[in-house]
């Protein structure tokens, strides 16, 4: 049995899209035990609206929900809140093995730092986004939005973190690193990048490629591309922005004449297709990387099928062990040795 | 006459494309003089490609080129270059409107700052990119790539520069600027955002909005984006190789099978307008705005079409009178109240 945390308070469309998320990954994988966290008649009624197995799903009562609005420090406290007393039961209960949730981004971090707590050594847990690339496969982007102002350490560890989640989570051996910046020359960039591509060029344990430029992450040529919170989120919503514009123009112009209509009908497939790839859901949420287990945020619009995702990638980062990775690949680096090669360079 | 310089040997297709472009905004706009600067045997042997009005074009021979890895500051000295040259006659010769070259934009900014110089009060020459949005109009992306290390005096003459720019270059009235953010809500991003929110919102002559996200730059809901060099530039990259993906892969979906192929020969009008609509080039290029007279960087990989929208769009914020309107919004926005506001605020 693989316990896991669900918020099903979480997101514009709770409890119905998670619940109904929980449901469809639980039907996809028979060894997922689903503790549901929220109101319980809520979810209850509707779980009744599904076939479900009775055995593996829990209900676990909790009265508040946090607002969107609530200050992240203050959501914290809020222990009767369906995503905080996940928080608390994924700290204190050895079994249950992550927690996913569609809420309050800000909440999520606050509660995977004072509560669950970082892995040893970790400076700053770092929220780490797949994004569907040109080749088909999925470019990590990390940090895209945990931590608005970094320093190189801080960097350098989100590179060690995502490059264990590339091989733990999406089978990646010996991941490509980029580091996101205004250019690919070795000089390019502010000071905290010319330092931190130093640093990462100097760090053995990861495959350290060079400067990775905006238009680089959905080209696929990096498995992990290293970021900022602050540039890292302006990339990662930059390139949401632009596969909605196409989506919503592709929509228009098929239904803009009958010649469109008709050409539509023999393309279904190449289009649905085109849809998938551009999906920035596919893979289910972005990881919270560098807390003491796999916590996952959905997106806030998630539907039954993104959560169900989220819950399943879930479980598979249990399975590849994907903690005991980081640890041993921060292990393998040397945090130590980070330090020194920052002293060096400062 | 209107007369454009046009370094001829910029850009990875000169000084083929150039010329060709120069020929196509020639036919377009009679009022056009064009002075072509770079080798002249080179630049009159493709000008005899073509069929061309000799009454509105020139060339100054110019031996040397900029190649892309020389240095700016080393570039700048190289007066016998297409490019340097190019500038001393722009800041000597005061009927001479305006330059567009698809050379290095490093070299561009170094020679605008100086040679050509700034407008009385501008800190820093910013790089202005404009987006297509989904509103079928432009988005102004200002600066995506001149300034890596911003300061709130900057992004605030950004907000300013590229207000006027909206006005004389698209005829947008009273444009709404964002300023690029993680987030829309006025806390959001660190302290550099935070206190050029406060200053942007307490400047008068300007229509600030508020936080614009990633995603909305595409979204049309503003027609400036105020960044600072840095994440501009990542921002514009990510979109550019969303915009980039997509389309390769609609190509690739046209041809994957014969039913895709019929769908194609009924959608192809479709597929024309929406490649239009993901253009990043349709407006010509990126203005380099702050400096004494306007200056148009052209993509590199400028084709002949994008170098005449460039040329097109010099005529246009020439005729539009730019450089006064920047001037007079600086001083009604008050240069001086800037740093009075920015003195509270730190």
């Amino acid at each position: 049995m693989i316990k896991i945390l669900v918020d099903a308070m979480g997101g514009d469309n709770a409890p119905r899209a998670t619940v109904a998320g929980a449901v469809i990954a639980s039907q996809k994988d028979k060894q997922l035990y689903i503790i549901l966290t929220g109101r319980k008649d809520e979810i209850q009624a509707e779980l009744d609206r599904h076939k479900y197995d009775k055995s593996r799903f829990e209900i676990v009562d909790c009265p508040d929900v946090i607002d969107m609005n609530d200050v992240p420090t203050e959501a914290v406290k809020k222990k009767g809140s369906s995503l905080i007393h996940a928080f608390w039961m994924l700290k204190k209960e050895e079994d249950i093995c992550a927690l996913v949730s569609a809420g309050s981004t800000g909440a999520m971090i606050a509660g995977g730092q004072l509560i669950l707590g970082r892995i040893r050594g970790v400076k700053r847990p770092a929220l780490c986004a797949p994004i569907p690339n040109s080749r088909g496969g999925i470019t990590l982007l990390n940090d895209c939005g945990a931590n608005a102002e970094c320093k190189i350490e801080m960097l350098c560890q989100f590179a060690i973190l995502a490059s264990a989640y590339a091989k733990a989570g999406f089978g990646v051996e010996n991941p490509k690193v980029g580091l996101l910046n205004n250019g690919s020359e070795e000089h390019k960039g502010d000071p905290l990048r010319q330092q931190t591509y130093q640093c990462l060029n100097a760090l053995n344990g990861i495959n350290f490629a060079g400067n990775a430029e905006g238009r680089d992450i959905m080209l696929g040529d990096f498995d992990v591309v290293v970021a900022d919170g602050f540039s890292g989120n302006i990339a990662l919503k930059s390139m949401e922005g632009c596969g909605k514009l196409v989506l919503g123009v592709l929509k228009k112009e098929f239904s803009s004449s009958l010649s469109s209509k008709i050409g539509y009908l023999f393309m279904r497939k190449a289009i649905k297709r085109m849809r998938g790839q551009l999906d920035f859901d596919k893979a289910g949420g972005a990881l919270l990387l560098g807390l003491k287990k796999p916590v996952i945020k959905s997106h806030g619009s998630s539907k039954p099928e993104t959560i169900a995702a989220s819950i399943n990638h879930a479980a598979t980062v249990h399975r590849n062990a994907l903690i005991p990775a980081i640890e041993q690949l921060l292990d393998d680096c040397g945090i130590e040795g980070i330090s020194e090669i920052i002293n060096v360079g400062e």
